[in-house]
Order: C-alpha cells, then sequence, then structure tokens
C-alpha cells in the first residue's frame, strides 16, 4: 500500500493531475534541526526541466510544511506536507482515456481498480516520487546528524558503464554534470547517447548506483526485514526499476567462497573491520560497520514519441502516439529519488534497532 | 523483523542447535484442504543429506501440525507447527564460541544483540528456512485451487549458466537430478562442478530462476508493496541471496524503450494479453497476467573446510577451520525455499486484492 | 502511532496551531461515488461556534481533498485531504509556553518528546479530530451502500442520563438540539446544566451511545483484533475518553449467566437471529448480526476558565488560568467523531473479513 | 488477528482440543536473564483445578520453550513456547457439533469462516490466554528489571464489590486466596457467591483491577496508540470482558472539571507529580509517571450446566445441557492474564518510547 516504515513511516498520496502530491511522515524522531532550504534543493535535484536531457515540463515543485516542525525543530508529531500540481496539460492524455499505453501502469491499474484517472498516469506517474524526496530529505538530515552519508549516482546508461567499484570516483563530482555521473568523460557521452536516444523518439535505461557511508554495525532485523531485503523493496518500489543487487551482487556467483571472504582485522578500541567488502556493508541481514553499496537496474521507460500499436479499453487495436513532455531517460533525476529511499530504510533500521535492548 | 506478509502473515522461530524450528501462519483462508504429505514432500526438498553435493547431516525434519486444522481442512484460525532439531552436533561449533567467521552473521549479531547463541549459527542459520518452506507449502495448496502455479529451478551454478529464457525448459525435469536443473546435460556439468568444489574445501555460487503461472491481472499494492517489490524482500531474506531482478532485469538497462514494449493484444472474453513479456508480468507493481518471472543471485557460502584467518571476539588474530557438515553449494537445497517465499507472497496479494472493492 | 486500521487505514497530521490538520486515507475501495457535502456536512458538525454551549471559536473547517478522486468517485489510490486553521488566537497560548496545565497533556508531550509546540495544546489538541471526521465521512458513505448505519448521541451529562436502551430513541431526533440527544426534554435540561457549567468556569463530562445496524455476521477477527476490542481502542484513542463498555458492559457483571443468555432462533433463510441482545451484537469478538451498541465515557475536559494552581516547566509553583475560548462539555461536538471513528472500525473489519476465504 | 504488540510483538497459535496452544514472542530485547520457573508459575496460577471454585479440568500445561533462549538469557530471537493439550476430554462437546450454544462464538465462527472445531469451543476457548500468560511472563520479568510492577485482583463479583480505591489493598494479600482478592473477609464472601451461583448451574461475572507502579513519564503513542487505548484494546481482547475503564472511568462523567484535576507539585531532581491522580497516570495518552490503574468487566460466562433452549447449524429449536467441566466465575483465572496482556503492552510502549530521538 502507500506506507513504508515501520517506526520512520511515510505515507504518500498524489496523482500526476490532481490537486497535490504530498504525504505524511509518522515517527520523525523529536528535536531534529531541519533545514527547509535542503528539503527544498533535494527537490530540485528531482525537479522537470533543469536540463536539456530531462523532460520540459515546467514544474515548480515547492514544498509546503503543514504540521511537526516549531521554531525549526521536529516535535516528535507526523509531519504533513503537500507539494501543488502545477503546468499540468491534462489535454495532453485524451487519447489515452480509453487507450492502454504498452509496458504502462494503465492496464494494470483498470484491471486492479475498475477505473483510473488517465491523466498524466495518474497514480502510477513518477511524479509520486516528490514525496519520497521530501520524506527522504528529513531523514538524511536526522542521519548526518549520526555520522551517516548517503550518496547515489548514475553509474551506466544503455551499455556505457562506469567500473563497479564506487570508490574510485569522487561523490562531489556528481552534481556537476546534468547526468549525475562523477566521471566527467564518461558523462559527456551518455550526455550525448541520451540526446541521441531522445531524437530518436526512443528512450534508454541504465543503472544507479548506490553508497552508504558510516553506518554503525547492528542496523538491520533478521530474518524478514534483512537490511538489505528493505533496501530492496524500498528500491524496486521505485518507477521502472527491474533489478537490485549489493555487494558483489549477480557478479559474485560465478565466484569461490574462497575469493569473496571478507577477512576481519582488529581496528581500535576493540572495533573489528573487514579488509576486502565483498559483502557490501551487511553479514546476515545486519550491517557490519563497513560501506553499503547497491546497484538498481532502470529499464527503458515505456512513453515513446514514436508511433506503437496497441489496443483499446475495449479491445479494439489502435495506434498511439505520445502527446506531452517526456524523461528520454529517467536516471538522472531518479538519483535523488534512490537516495531519498535509502536515507527513509537507515533511519527506521536505526530507530528499530534501539529497540533490541531494554 | 521475524513475521513476513500482511494478511497471509507467517512468524518464524527457531535456532540451528535449539529445541525446534517453527512458525505460525496466520491469516490462512479457510476451508482449504491440506495434504499433509505435499508438505512433508516440500521439507524433504530442503531436507539436508539427500544427496552427494549437499550436506551429509542426517536430519529427518518432519514436521508436526499443532493447531488450525480440522478433519483435513484449514479453520482460519493460526497454523502452529514444529521441526524438533535433531543429529545437531553443537560440539562441532565450540572453536566458533569465541570466534567470528569470516563473511558470516557472527560478528554482526554479537555486535547488534550483545550476545549470541554461536551452536551451528544459531538464528542466522539457513535452517530457519524449514519454517519458510512448511509455511509456502500451505500457500502454495491454496493457491494451487486457483490455478497459480510456482516452481522455481538451479539456472547457474559458478560461470555454467542455462539461457535465460525459462520457456526452454521443462519444469517437470527440475526434480530428476540432484542439482535441480531442467537441463540433464547442464546439470551433470553442475554436479561434477559442486563435486570439484566441495574437494577443494571450497564453496561456490549461483542464481535460481522462479517463475509463477496462473496469475491473473491485478495482485499488488502500490506505491510500496508492488508486487515485485514484495517478491524482491521475499528473496532478498533468503540467506545468501545477493540480488533479485525480474523480467528483463539488469540486462534490460541496455535497451531501447522501442525494442522493450510489450505490445498488447486482444485476448477472448475482454481479456488482454502481451505478445512479448520482457515486463516479467508485472506493470507498474500489479500483475498483468502473464507469466511471472525472476531471478534469484546467491553467493557462494563462507563456511569453507579450510584454514581461514579471522579474530576472536576480543579482538586477536586466529586461524579457523569449520568443523561439521556443510554444503559447497546452496542452489539445490535453496529451489524449494524460493518457491516457498514465492507462494507466500503471491497468496498474501491474492488476499490484498480481495480488498479493493466493498 | 497516527495510524489506525489494517486495510482501510487512515493517519492523520496536525498541530492546532499549525498551518493545517489534515490526513491520507489509505485502502479505500474503489469504485466508491462519494458526496463531499456530506464530508463536509460531518465537519460542520464538529465545527466550534456552532451553538451557544460550546466555544465561540470561528473556524470554518473547510475540507480540501487533494487525491483519490476521479469523476466523483474514489479510485482506490490514497485520499489526501488538509484543512486550514484560520481563526487561530496563539497569543492566547503564551502564558502555557513554560507552564503545564494541569490534567492536559502538556507536561506529558515535554517529558516524551523533549519539547512541544504549546500553541493550543499543539498535537493533543482536538482539532487533530478534524481528520477522523472527514476519513469516517468516506468510509460512512462505503458503509452506507452495504446497509450499515451508524449513529451517536448523548446520553449523559454530569449526572442527567437517559435510560440505556437506545431502542428507545429516535435516531432521526438527534440532531434537533444542540446537546444531540434524541430526548427533547432531556436535551433541554442538558443544556441548561451545561450553560451553569459554563458560567461558572467550569466543565462537566458525560457519555455518548453508539450504534451500529445493518453489520453482517462475520466481521471481527480473533483473538486479538476482536470486533469490540477494535472499537473499544478506537473510542480510547478520541480526546478525553476514559472507559468504553459495549452491549450489557460493566452492568452486567452483576448478573446471573442465565439472565444474559441471548437465545437463538431460526430467521428466515438459514439465517439464525437472537431474542435479545445483552451480547451487543458481537460473540467471540465477530458480530453476529444484531445490532452493536456501546456507550463511551468522556471526562470533564481539563481547560477551567478559573485560577488553577499549577507548576512551570522548572518546576516552579505558579497560577494559571486559560484564556481563549474553549468547550465546557466536548460531548456535543464528539458525537461526530465517535459515529467516524466507528464507521472506519467498521470498514475496516469489513474489507479484513473478504480475506478469511480465498 | 492473531498477533499483538508493535515491536514486544505476541502471535499466538491453538485450540482447546488440538495438539498444543502456544506462540511466538517476537521483539523480546536481547540479554534479559529468565527464570523459566517463574513463567510456570504464572502459568499455574491460571490453570484449571487449582481450587474448588474454578473447573476440574486437570491440565497440567507445562510449557517447553523453543528457541531464544541462551545460557537462560534471551538473545533477541523470537521466543517460540508450546503447552501440549492434555485430559481433553473431546467427547463431551459431540452434542454442540451441530449446535449452537446461546451467547458462545459458536454462530459468528461458524458464520465467519464456514467451519470450526466445535472440540471445547476450539480456537474461542479460554485456552488460547495459555501462550498470554507465558508472553506475558517474559515481558514482565524485562519490566521488572526496569522498576515496573505490575498486579491485577478480583474486585467485584457479582454485587459485591470493594472500594474503588486500589490503595487501599495491599497486593501481597493477592494470593491468599481462591478468588485473588486482597480483603480476605470480602473474598470469603466472594467464595461463597461462587459456590452457591456453581450449585445451581449458573455462573457469575465481576470486575479486576489492574495496577502498573513505577512506568516512567513518556510512555504511549498519540495519537491512536495512546498508552490507554492499547490497554483497553488488550483487556477488550480477553475472553468474556465487555467494558474497560481507567482512572477515574465511567465515574467520573459526572464529575465537575474543577473537582477531577490533578494538581501538579515539583517533585525531586526536577520531576514533576501530581497531588491526586483521578487521570489514573495516562494524560493525553501518555504516562506522566503516577501509578496507572484500571477496571475490566467480565460478563458471567455463557456455558451453563443447565438445559437451554437453542438451535441447530440447520436451524431447529433443541435443547442443549452443557457437559463437561467449566468455571461458575472467570475471574480468579482470568487475574493472571490481565496481568500478562498489561505487562505486553506496557513493555511495548517502553520499547516504542526508544524510538521517539535518535
Amino acid at each position: 500500500m502507500n506506507s513504508i516504515g515501520k517506526i520512520f513511516r511515510v505515507t504518500t498520496f498524489g496523482e500526476s493531475h490532481g490537486a497535490a502530491v504530498g504525504g505524511v511522515i509518522d515517527g520523525m524522531p523529536a528535536g531534529v534541526e531541519i533545514d527547509l532550504d535542503r528539503v527544498q534543493y533535494e527537490l530540485d535535484r528531482r525537479r522537470p526541466g533543469q536540463s536539456s536531457i530531462v523532460t520540459a515540463r515546467n514544474e515548480k515543485d515547492r514544498v509546503k510544511i503543514l504540521s511537526g516542525l516549531f521554531e525549526g525543530r521536529t516535535t516528535g508529531t507526523p509531519i504533513g506536507f503537500a507539494v501543488e500540481n502545477a503546468d499540468q496539460h491534462s489535454g495532453d492524455y485524451d487519447n489515452i482515456r480509453s487507450t492502454f499505453r504498452p509496458s504502462h501502469a494503465d492496464y494494470t491499474y483498470t484491471a486492479k481498480y475498475g477505473l483510473r484517472d488517465h491523466r498524466g498516469g495518474g497514480r502510477s506517474s513518477a511524479r509520486e516520487t516528490i514525496a519520497r524526496v521530501v520524506a527522504g530529505a528529513f531523514a538524511r538530515q536526522a542521519l548526518e546528524q549520526m555520522g551517516v552519508r548517503i550518496y547515489a549516482y548514475t553509474s551506466q546508461v544503455g551499455d556505457l558503464c562506469l567500473d563497479s567499484d564506487y570508490r574510485k570516483y569522487d561523490p562531489q563530482l556528481i552534481e556537476c554534470n546534468d547526468v549525475r555521473c562523477p566521471d566527467a568523460v564518461m558523462a559527456g557521452r551518455m550526455h550525448n547517447l541520451i540526446m541521441e536516444v531522445k531524437e530518436a523518439g526512443d528512450t534508454i535505461g541504465g543503472v544507479i548506483t548506490g553508497v552508504i557511508t558510516g553506518v554503525p554495525a547492528g542496523l538491520g532485523e533478521p530474518v524478514f526485514d534483512k537490511l538489505h531485503a528493505r533496501l530492496g523493496a524500498a528500491m524496486l518500489g521505485i518507477n521502472a526499476v527491474k533489478g537490485f543487487e549489493y555487494g558483489m551482487g549477480f557478479d559474485g556467483v560465478g565466484r569461490r567462497g574462497s575469493e569473496m571472504l571478507d577477512r576481519f582485522v582488529a581496528g581500535d578500541n576493540g572495533a573489528v573491520h573487514t579488509l576486502s567488502n565483498h559483502s557490501g556493508g551487511i553479514q546476515g541481514g545486519i550491517s557490519n560497520g563497513e560501506d553499503i553499496y547497491f546497484r538498481v537496474a532502470f529499464k527503458p521507460v515505456a512513453t515513446l514519441l514514436q508511433e506503437v500499436p496497441t489496443v483499446t479499453v475495449d479491445g479494439e487495436e489502435t495506434v498511439l502516439k505520445a502527446r506531452g513532455r517526456h524523461d528520454p531517460c529517467v536516471l538522472p533525476r531518479a538519483v535523488p529519488v534512490v537516495e531519498a529511499m535509502a536515507a527513509m530504510v537507515i533511519l527506521d533500521a536505526w530507530l528499530l534497532n534501539k529497540t533490541v535492548h531494554l
């Protein structure tokens, strides 16, 4: 349903062309100073129209906080918020009112609910992720107080792929280009590929890599709420995501166990560290204090600016050409969404871990 | 924590060397005829000692149903069950009482809980999956009544890999060999590879492919309980799993959107089908009536029958050589676990979908 | 926390003097026609300033629906809504910024959260019930389609008490007077008592009786979500409530079992009814098809318009005199809140009951 | 359904005449020393056959712990447990296989589930409370470490009623008589009344008072998980309970607000206390550090040892006379159940309260 988390629990609402998109953050720890400019900054990173490679829609997406803050700090009560929808061209969608766009949620929503708000994809629109970015920005500020840092970047577009070792890239460079790729040369090639795809009226997918540092050992709740299972579910819940892996992931299956062991070494003050980190910072579903890293696969989105054959709600064959303003590649704008989901999961795990002892 | 599901909700308990492993199935629909031999059959598929490529532990693993059945049918009340632990050689683990096995959960459990039951891995042991297999066997019998079929198979061991198209393989052949691979030739090669790894005191990983047929359109609950997000979380919650993908998964990210569209065609009686199924049977988080298929990555497990350097709980360096009887490759025994998790997720989604209308 | 319900799940947000009070309704069944005037009507019943015996605050309380409706019908997606706060005199509360009002939540919120929004009681204000009334109005419209009717009335104010048999009173008469008591003579006496108490700068409590008709047999989920346990928790969650009983309640404890049996009689079409209804329409936690009735005890609220001795946040003794506009008796305005909570509980139980069978 | 609690979460299973009654305790804090004799002691207090005024059934009710303990301490992993059913005379219930006992759950279970295990009441039997008593005994031992004490006593049987002020009674005297009433004279009168009712083949109800001391300020989660709402739901979930009130409860509704104020006084070390405690230790749904006290109304149970007219499952009129061994008054054996439920609620609130701050 429309909530995520057990203690830090976020509920979202809103359709693409309804009055507003928003949500409620429940379980936000009390007494955390919140910089609302930084919340808006994250929204701006997700915003359409920020560059030539994303949709030209002109959505300002200003967040309005409705409750839960008092004199700049969280009070421990729920934080309601809303972002008004504006610049919606609902008329652009008249032609899909009675037609199913292939590989979209049009058919499945209709099959499930018996009706749908067809304008702009309705609830299945990625516009819903606005609410996640806002909630994630709150979680992130709480986590930063505790020394946890989260970043993500575009590591693959089409067949253009960075090295799998995140340590080779400087997170400071992520925001230096419109692809959100920390390697300037590769970013340029990715940009060109996206432009080429866009001009062809086509779309393309890719991979976002996420990294979380500063997580203490102990986060994650076996056996069904293992930290990576919660991270995976959160990422798989983002529009267009088709896969999730952490640590060595799918690449590790071909290795021998003896190659993959993360050897322990004693650290300072009784801490224990690992020399390598094939595990991706999680062992047995619980963080071990090393960096957590993971990869999220995004399919090429289904809205093409070219004619595609399909069927109407009555089962008749037809041809559809999407109108409107769409992203040829969602990855640049999905980077802050991946970060937001990670922040929510980690803060929730942090709070849950406090309940393990009296 | 130790429960999964919202309506069909399973809670498990038990450590490897405690008195028993078991659980409670809540939300089992009433009036379903249950064949207990089939429950035991699934457990037997998971059982150690069933072939030369799995651990030689002699665990009989007979399930005892404690409640919730009356005259062969479910009553709608919770089903308690337990499987006694037997043939445990706790002494085999004395040497890890104060040592952390690398890439195991030993350190993280200690970091989280402040103490751990070191015998046999305690709660982090894959022995816990017994309870999942039992619960899954109940879910499966309910689903079969509704025409849903679930199967899984070993599709990769090390670098030995089947074709990614599950439709090329006959599920009837899965149980014909000890690897649970539906291609006899490849199964032989996989068997040999596992034996070779075993003799080297090493371990190896692989991939299990899961397939679900007969799911009607409409299952899955946006936005945070999308059907694939629930499936992914369930699979990532299985011991040793490092990745999950469905439909085209990671392979799809390099394609163009125009290549990936699943074109709709009108079926009989107003139904709508797709010609291709790159989506993997789920669009927008909701099943579309096509086959659901997915892949689960298992790392090579960390218990090697060779000496490995590590540290003690006091941070001193030491060398550890595991004793006991361990699997060189967990995939053959993990196949029924993957099926069980899938069955639980689909039945829960089925029941939740009933609440969408009055 | 700030959500209630399992399937029909309502989350509220908002403080008395923040920007808005609102919430999200998740799990609203799809395809239900909604009359928004009736939603506003329920809010108007809860509204301050509606008569001489309630607070004179002039809150218009217009609800704005932000999502989840399309062309007058619910879409099955979450319904976000907000009611702006207006006519707030935050300055009236300056004197309690550093003082604890006795028998309020001022001290406990501070003890729990470390800080509080002192203006108007903040989150502990009964203004939060606005969100419940909105959500309840949606639930009620769904239930009415299924033949379920819910009403509540003021059955006791101070020592003025109606007969305990709800069948003696016509629900049509509840809205005929400002006390919401279906007996005109008693309503007049209650009105006078409240005016007298108000003039003394004091407050008074009472009892609200709730009745639910048309509930089919089968609603309620043993053992921990018995229908009356859910109703009780919902009622006890309303501000100022100190007790809940259903059926014969506390009065029944002095009786013999033989006096209290509800004898079965065969009805038409295989239905079974009871001749008496001491059970209050629920047996073993599950509805039996008879009327459900219950009583809710409200204490006299703690905000007195007279001087009361208390302490400051620093533990110093002081004297406090509340300013502002307060209710001498909350019952008339609490009647729609009781109805709303009942509607939410019954709709959730209705939907949960659909999952008992495949 | 069959789980209670958010962090300390207990799931129960078992029918009266099935193989066993038991459950799983999830979220038990790690590292708590557990005295299993005290767990068994609580079960013995609930046990049939302990005196002349309770049922003569000879159930030994020995609990077997299946997991979650290691060397006498909790490990933070789930605690599975079971109590075998023995001395069941299922044949005593043959006559109700196709008949509905009036004011029992026979009809409602059948209406809901389509079938039922009729033996001994099946799942609706109070035998299920065994699992609650075990779980409560674990919670209680954790709470005692933190200085929280919980006790309950029979304060009313029929019209025989103790003073409502719990401070007049010494909890040490509760176990001195078979009624579990701390006033010896009243206990004698209650005993005689129960014997008289028993001889008449009838039953009688009463009230149990519960008291919780040592709870720090801050427990309870507004707005829907107020501490008293959670306590109320827990108590209303006990078999035969018809009402719950806390603090002044129903008696307070007739008072003026000015009579009911709990005046604050400064305590030592910045603590704040109240001179009176009409609030019952909870204000705004959050504990204030004073004693929590509440009352629970039990109806006279419906199983009479006399002939009662009823109907069969086919709607035909018949006469039923219960066989078997039944309690004429459930209160003495319900005292440990009330305490167990209170312990579970308070421990869960304790753990939840830890998540309010980072």
